[in-house]
């Protein structure tokens, strides 16, 4: 079992004997690489998952819950399909999971590596769910041995990465942004 | 032709009639998407190519030259397999061209692409190259369809993309950093 930072890989082989349907059912959902991600509510239970698809206007809710612009559903899907990393985070229902958090990586996969688009829905906030996401992309990006991962920041988040062991502007390096018209 | 900011495809079709040798020699050279870059400097000659295969050693020595870290190159030979674009600026000879500039950009090649390792060798700045290299780049990222264009500014090159066009820290966004250990 992999435990880190707030989430733990489920161990199916021990599920399927002690409850097949349930193993079954989380393998088909959310593939086998079924991780849990803990958090405060113990109501709920929540999964990551790199491979189950994404209804894309759910998606695209809760980019929109969170504040990002609306972007085309085709240019989303294809820029989805180039990404190095694509995590959703899932409200774990048997019937209807809820896509409750997001993030997506670009990158060469070796050397760097760029976050994009980190969301927890507004209703499942302070339950400990973004910081978890977040060890969980670092995990995976570390695993692939990419040594050093970039982002940019909101002025409101920049507390919340840099609690995270993140380095704001290291060298005094500024983010730079080229806008196609 | 195109001609935009500073550089030209070089209009092979034209030169073939009036000469095939030169011609043909830059189409071995630096593939069929050939195209000049403009400098201050007429009594060399420099070429922008984007499939000319890169001798890694000359490659890191160029990145040092400006005082980028040492990387292993089976690191950086798989960063450049999986990069969106990267170009190589030349400075033309009929046997052994040379390698004076360098950049590459990743990314998810519709939304959004990073600008990375951009360097012109101290030798051949103040001509010019530094802003075609960037012009071309993102002549190149727009035919893409891409619409938003990032990179990391180094202190010292602030003011050379802000008088370029470059938006620094739009809507006070800060770079974020983190490194595997």
């Amino acid at each position: 079992m992999i435990k880190k930072d707030g989430f733990k890989k489920v161990r199916l082989e021990k599920l399927f004997v002690s409850s097949p349907n349930t193993a079954n059912s989380l393998l088909t959902m959310y593939g086998e690489e079924v991780t849990e991600c803990i958090s405060k509510n113990k109501n709920y239970q929540f999964f990551f998952s790199q491979t189950k698809t994404f209804d894309l206007i759910e998606l695209e809710q809760l980019l929109q819950a969170v504040g990002w612009s609306r972007r085309p559903l085709r240019r989303v899907r294809k820029a989805l399909d180039n990404s190095l990393l694509k995590v959703g985070l899932w409200q774990h229902d048997t019937r209807f999971p809820r896509l409750v958090g997001f993030a997506r990586c670009t990158g060469d996969g070796i050397i760097d590596a760029t976050v994009w688009d980190v969301a927890i829905h507004p209703v499942y906030q302070k339950l400990g769910l973004g910081k978890n996401l977040m060890s969980y992309i670092l995990f995976n990006l570390k695993k692939m041995g990419i040594s050093k991962v970039t982002l940019f920041a909101d002025p409101g988040v920049v507390s919340f990465y840099k609690s995270q062991g993140w380095i704001l502007e290291p060298k005094g390096n500024k983010c730079a942004f080229w806008y196609a018209n």
